[in-house]
């Protein structure tokens, strides 16, 4: 069974996992460790734990229990004490607490969550995502406008996780993103080890680029510059494929969009802007017909424009893997 | 297989069911569904869900799950927001949000704790306990004095879960206590149905007599006088045996409950005090030799002297039972 290794946080893996666990393949889902708002940040200050959040919701992506276990993980509460909370969070920190150790913690979670593959924190150290206008911490970082991109950096320094590394380096094929570009994405980048271990890979790499540019962070990005971006940490001519969007979604759906600062990334033509690139470009509809329905006690606004776990995971595994 | 029907609740029922487990035997607990202090409180108030904290510990008593999996369910939060709430009463409730159903939550929480045997709720009416003296909540009357036990009711009038019902009818041995005897036992005996279904029950009934009693609640009680009391609710002679203790525990022990205004149940003499009565008495050396400890976290007070759960389970398996 071929083994593919994603790498990213937060929406984007899980919708990327969604899609990739309905093919036999193995999966390892490598997580970044930076996520420190809402229910996450709570529980880092209050219990002293590592970042559940974005852990949480591979473990759910990855479950083969039925539909109540996989509400449960992702239950947020609206009222009470718990206001803000998230059930899955509260559950792998707890497990933390009990067993001193996060990645036992997400290992008896992936167990009652009958998950089908395996989830690695990035990192077993407690960091923060620090921004180079001394913006610290990734919820503040994600909210700011985030002028000085190459001063992005993980304090205290962090050391790759020997699983993440061993994982990356076996895989037949690594997948970045998609995802929050400078909060989900590139802080497992900053994470020393994981470079060099992409670098040492012999597996295909496959970018999967966002479909919406973030206001703030990723103004006017082309897909060009997303993986000039990546290139930055991960070397030049590493990307074997790039997966986009070559579809306008409904106007109406744009125009909401628009009103938060957030522009699609401009729809590029495989023909003309990626005539002469070292990759392989592979142009699709990637939006998902389901807009996304905001769910109350929801704390963070969910985008609406989102990709299709179905064709995304298609494309990736009938082009870089030539099947399995 | 022969079927065992326990009815209490508290850390009494947690005991016994810790003991019988270890048999051949298909358990039933029924419990009581009046707690209302503590996390359980916290939560009916504020998720308006019905009271997980007893169910939660037959749960984990008949747990065949790995010791992380029952540690975490009993984990008590010291710090933050969540302090003084319990994992597994949050991991009930939380369910019983996403299910609309207690009892489907319960079902849920089983699977996930590989527990032995059902736990059922004796009923399934959000109720509270009252005192006669105008005493309202199981948590208010279990630190007061309980001058009119016979004022003692639920409210609203609470009808038994037709499940605790059919348990009880089928059962081969229905065993009451031990427990908090008003705040925990009669609370079950206080259900509309629940003495009706005892009394049409072919089951031999053990009543597991307390080892101390509990100031301002039973002072000075002896094993007949609790006998009294539980016939008050399920009629004369339907008592077939009674466990009670036969050994004075250590002097620093006794002096300990002594603060407390706790005192021991008078160690009674089968020979002389139970001559003539119309049910067996089972004396045994019940108190656990291992004083438990107080843990810190724990918002209840936990007794020290305890049943010892197999020395209990013993002696209802091979008297009552006639072996299995």
């Amino acid at each position: 069974m071929k083994s593919v290794v994603t790498i990213g946080g937060g929406t984007g893996q899980f919708t990327l996992l969604s899609g990739l666990k309905k093919y036999p393949v193995r999966l390892t889902a490598i997580v970044s460790m930076a996520d420190d708002g809402g229910s996450t940040g709570v529980l880092r200050d209050e219990l002293g734990v590592l970042p559940p959040g974005d852990i949480r919701q591979c473990l759910v992506a990855l479950s083969e229990s039925d539909m109540i276990m996989r509400e449960l993980f992702n239950y947020r509460y609206e009222q009470g004490g718990l206001k803000g909370h998230n059930f899955g969070n509260i559950f792998l920190s707890t497990l933390e607490k009990i067993t001193g150790s996060f990645e036992e913690a997400v290992r008896v979670a992936g167990m009652v969550l009958a998950t089908r593959g395996e989830v690695i924190p990035v990192t077993t150290r407690s960091v923060s995502l620090v921004g180079g206008q001394a913006l610290c911490g990734e919820n503040v970082i994600n909210s700011a406008e985030l002028k000085d991109k190459t001063g992005l950096r993980l304090e205290p320094e962090a050391y790759a996780n020997p699983k993440a590394v061993m994982a990356i380096e076996q895989a037949d094929c690594l997948v970045i993103g998609p995802g929050n570009f400078y909060c989900s994405i590139v802080p497992n980048l900053l994470v020393k080890g994981i470079p060099e271990a992409i670098g040492r890979s012999k597996a295909v790499l496959v970018y999967n680029c966002n479909l919406m540019n973030k206001a703030g962070h990723t103004d006017g990005y082309t897909v060009a510059d997303y993986i000039d971006e990546v290139e930055r940490f991960i070397g030049k001519n590493r990307v074997n494929f790039v997966t986009f969007n070559n579809r306008l979604p409904e106007k109406d759906l744009l125009e909401r969009y628009g009103e938060e600062g957030k522009s699609l990334v401009p729809v590029a033509s495989a023909d003309e802007d990626f005539a002469d690139v070292p990759y392989r470009p592979l142009p699709a509809d990637l939006i998902s017909p389901g807009a996304f329905v905001q769910k109350p006690g929801d704390a963070v606004r969910r985008t609406l424009i989102r990709h299709d776990p179905d064709v995304l995971a298609a494309l990736i595994i009938q082009n870089c893997l030539g099947g399995v």
